[in-house]
């Protein structure tokens, strides 16, 4: 793990999925928020599911090993279409999240529209807009057009925003899951 | 790992659930199986559904490093009430699914339906039924109360009786989760 300096941190965003799971990583330097890489996996080649949620594992895994993120954001709807893709949703979040707890990382999540609203300020925006405002704040020239991995760029920067108006003493003792349950065995909330 | 003997292995059975997560293990020697532990592990009183994640993982690799199983399987309902418990019900799936692929451990999941209908021979059996014919088969002087520990132990005995109607040289080849995928990249179905 890096620094514990919360002006020097690299945050992990994650849109998980069954079909593709887009992620992007942020490095926080004082105030500068810079762009460090952003893809997708691309699952829906994968021909079931078990193997898809076990691919979801090993590559969230490479991801943190090659980029050594100290946080994890991840984008998580909370309602869908039907009770079949919310259960196979929740394993693949399920399965992210514990990449993450792995290695000891902590977890935040924010829904869609949470995300929307912190990136542009409204929570009905398009992705259009979320992609503008993403390419302005990060100064990206070109941006990409795998949404998936858009989208796990605005959660990692939605997280960053989160960080900047909360307490920063209260935010910065999250720096690893370990202290973040020690300390807030009984009482955290709106994680 | 222990031996890739087929007729000498752990196989660790889980029910997941976000309130309480049973486990039951068994021991197949030639044609004996006996019961090596069975247990709970109580999440209701964890305050966040996060932490409840956490608790998951955690206790799930105590498991598995305390009693080297081979194989995994997991009871998966696969229809619910609705998609909020769903997503939730997945994750804690996804998660304990984790913990075994962490360890590069091959994983099974089944029906309850499944699970009933091979361990008493009917699908619509009551609990106590199941309960009967585990403490028959594993040779156990007093079943425990706690029910989803029953459950997981069913599953194992039901992933035990899968092993033995099907092929066994086909079965055997899935010794480890990396071979598994290996030898089953593009066909495998039925997981």
């Amino acid at each position: 793990m890096r620094s514990e300096n919360k002006t020097d941190k690299i945050i992990l965003g994650i849109d998980p999925g069954t079909n593709i799971m887009g992620y992007g990583l942020i490095h926080i330097q004082g105030s500068a928020v810079k762009l460090i890489h952003m893809d997708i996996i691309v699952l829906s080649r994968i021909s079931t599911h078990p193997l898809k949620l076990k691919h979801i594992f090993e590559q969230t895994t490479v991801v943190i090993n090659k980029y050594g993120p100290d946080e994890v954001a991840l984008e998580a709807p909370f309602f869908g279409k039907n009770v079949q893709s919310m259960l196979k949703l929740g394993r693949a979040q399920g399965i992210a999240m514990a990449a993450a707890l792995n290695k000891n990382l902590p977890v935040f999540e924010y829904s869609p529209r949470k995300i929307k609203q912190s990136i542009t300020g409204k929570g009905t925006s398009s992705k259009e807009q979320v992609a503008t405002m993403l390419q302005r704040v990060l100064s990206i020239a070109t941006m990409s057009e795998k949404l998936d991995a858009t989208d796990a760029l605005a959660v990692a920067l939605c997280h960053h925003f989160q960080n900047k108006v909360g307490s920063g003493i209260e935010q910065k003792k999250y720096s690893s899951w370990k202290s973040f349950v020690t300390e807030n065995s009984a009482k955290v909330s709106g994680l």
